[in-house]
């Protein structure tokens, strides 16, 4: 059976399938530190809509299992090989068809990588707001499939509040449209907001009408501060709040995360900064504000941050300012130059931060492990990082990951904020929705995907055990 | 057995339970014109939680149908009695349960009225945005049901946006718990956004947590202009759009309905307004602009506006900025002192607004009828109004509406933009959505009410023909 399935694949769709090669052994992987222990069976690498449901038709009249795949950039193991199943990679329909300036809009095949889309869009006045750190490398599609988030979005909105509608194929090939090309529109169910964050569980996003918006005018000012402690930054951040002011990102790192950026930049890179002279337990908040009132926002905010014990920096002209979220920026890679990362994704009410700052502390004593942390504390995503060596997460991180996520959704969290539940945080799930909300969701599922061939292991999918559902790496 | 659920809900529920007198008649009725030929076999006015699971247990134990109802004020014939139906009024549980400064949030249960809701938050520096011109008179919980929109939705989203978190009696008396209290979150499907919208054919919504925004400092500033026809309004939104300005609202009258207003509003109220030398055939154009950059905006939407030949009136002060805003709150006032009058609502993309507005004219034209519209420029909602005698909406008027939607839907739109589906919409379902979307949601809606006892024969629910369902007025 599975022989005669790539050998239809190959029939219909020739040199587009893949069925041996690295190929077969990278798309095993995405960017969340997991493998899967099994190679698909085949690759497909569509180039247009009618590939994708020539793929699930063959699919569903043989029952395989279809993995729909972006960029590969993934962090929770939503979009990698499962046990004979067909990754159906749409990375090749990269065309952005239509951008309208007067509606405000792109329609895009869902392989365009954001950061493309926003480049274009930025050629005609006009940006795509959702912003997750790998816009640069991911796509509309894998951003819309996990409605990603970013840095900007307390202030412009996830992923969600900008898809207007989309196409989809269904497990069986056909073809569904959803949503409008308007801001408003209501005639039936939401659709577009049920497929966005689906993680490829219910249909392959294959084409999307996104929102663009004016290019926001004038200068971005940034407002950077180095304080004591944790907490003194977590009193900075309430001050922003208490004082009704939405600055467009504020982004904090934690001490120890902080102590592994400014060894991986050097003494060079942070002259002029506030981490020019580094205290050991000192945390990092980074401010950018925009839009009409940015000045005085900026202006407001580094007293805020000055009375909170910060040491500022501000920033008026652009490549200061680029410097200095050059320092969140290095978060990632600095972290990744030490062993392999594990990234967290944990969101709690921002009124809760400083609790779920102590439960990280806490936890990561507990269980001897350092826990480098950042945070979008304007909208109170945390994520959280272990770092480890060789092939397998050490147990007494997946412990101490178990006891972080129970804490923030605890303290009336989720845990997932942007990155997706995948496979990586399936086992966490039932305990943040409850069971009744879980067993309607698997019940919607069967209405979209009654054979279950649809990424089948991912999200709530039935779990015997993680090694049997490919969790081991 | 009717007899004996009313006698059920009596003994469970007491003096909550109304069988008869005027109420009955009341509640065949919402705001769009519509009765029902049926009053309810009761009504229930639910004061908690366990109000509404009691009535959901009984109506799912004895097949009995369920219109969960809040103000009564929808636009769509949503939430008005049928044969044999319990109407569920949640206007009773008005509570604001919560309004959080720091995490900028609210919440409430479903029958709070969101002009109360945003009074509520203003005394906190905070506002609710979402704006349906019913806010006054419309609760929360229909808000969300209708997912309604409003004049603010193109700067500040429509209710969906501001959703964070449900929770909602199922069919069968089961709680559920949407959502979060977070931006973020991406645990599972979005049933927040799925129940937004689903006009009580899924779960009747008791509470909701609510987004909140810091109140929008700085003054408002009010720009109006009087055109020669709507031509030139149409190029001077066109112009406003390409300038990529984005006012907070941008509201067009046309001449029609224009005439109507200033006949209603008198001289007096019109003196020193674009208005007050009003000639035939001209339309009005009105924008507010807010935050930090709203001075320049107005300075350039009025240097816009008078370019395409309009006469300007600007104002930085806030009771010449409501005395304009007024001629557009006159609109409805001024249609319903003539007659009844049938509201629609199609949304077009913005680009295609002059289009829409000459398929108006031309069925107007074309089936004698006065259609004096009214439109959201901004976001390309349109309420094309029709005003007649007496109890039955004319056969000309149906006839006109019909190709009044079909033109919408060919034009890219949608043939409701914020009022919902309803009983008035059902007919043009179809044909918007197609079947393919329309058979999967009657599936959606089948996992949720297994025995449809949901606000049947409401949005796409079986029809057999209009005078059975309860259609003719």
């Amino acid at each position: 059976m599975p022989a005669d399935v790539v050998e239809q694949l190959i029939d219909l769709l020739g040199d587009a399938v893949i069925a041996d090669g690295p190929a077969m052994q990278a798309v095993r992987e995405d960017r969340s530190g997991w493998r899967s222990p099994h190679p698909p069976l085949a690759i497909v690498h569509a180039g247009s809509v009618e590939d994708v449901q020539a793929v699930m038709r063959v699919a569903s009249a043989s029952g395989t299992p279809v993995v729909p795949r972006g960029a590969g950039t993934g962090l929770a193991g939503g979009a990698i090989s499962s046990l004979g199943s067909i990754v159906l990679d749409l990375s090749r329909m990269d065309r952005i068809l239509e951008i309208s300036d007067v509606d405000e809009l792109a329609v895009v095949e869902a392989g365009v990588l954001n950061g493309d889309l926003d480049r274009a869009a930025r050629e005609r006045g006009l940006w795509y707001a959702p912003d997750p750190a790998s816009r640069a490398i991911s796509s509309i599609g894998g951003n819309i499939a996990t409605n990603a988030g970013g840095l900007l979005c307390a202030k412009y909105g996830v992923t969600r509040e900008s898809v207007l509608g989309l196409v989809a194929v269904l497990a069986d090939g056909t073809l569904l449209r959803t949503g409008h090309r308007t801001v408003k529109g209501v005639t039936g169910y939401d659709l577009t907001a049920l497929l966005t964050g689906s993680e490829g569980t219910l249909a392959v996003i294959v084409e999307a009408t996104v929102r663009l918006r004016p290019i926001v005018r004038g200068d971005t000012h940034t407002v950077a501060a180095a304080f004591p402690d944790v907490e003194s930054a977590g009193v900075a951040v309430g001050g922003v709040a208490a004082a009704r002011v939405r600055p467009a990102l504020l982004e904090l790192i934690d001490p120890i995360g902080l102590a592994r950026v400014a060894e991986y930049l050097g003494p060079s890179a942070l002259e002029g900064t506030p981490l020019d002279d580094l205290a050991p337990g000192e945390t990092f908040l980074l401010a950018q504000c925009d839009a009409g009132d940015a000045a005085d926002e900026a202006e407001f905010l580094a007293r805020v941050f000055e009375s909170a014990g910060g040491r500022v920096t501000r920033s008026t002209d652009a490549a200061t300012g680029e410097r200095l979220l050059d320092i969140r920026r290095a978060m990632h890679p600095a972290l990744a130059s030490r062993g392999n990362v594990l990234i967290e994704d944990v969101a709690v009410p921002r009124s809760r931060l400083p609790e779920m700052f102590r439960a990280i502390a806490e936890i990561g004593a507990r269980h001897d492990v350092e826990i480098p942390t950042l945070a979008h504390a304007g909208d109170g995503n945390l994520h959280p990082n272990f770092v480890f060596e060789g092939d397998k997460v050490p147990e007494r991180i997946w412990a101490a990951a178990d006891e972080l996520f129970r804490a923030g959704v605890r303290l009336g969290g989720t845990l997932t904020g942007e990155h997706g539940v995948g496979l990586l945080k399936r086992r966490w799930l039932a305990e943040e929705l409850g069971d009744t909300s879980v067993e309607l969701q698997r019940r919607l599922k069967q209405v979209f995907d009654p054979q279950g061939i649809l990424n089948p292991g991912v999200m709530f999918a039935p779990v015997r055990s993680d090694a049997d559902a490919g969790l081991a790496r």
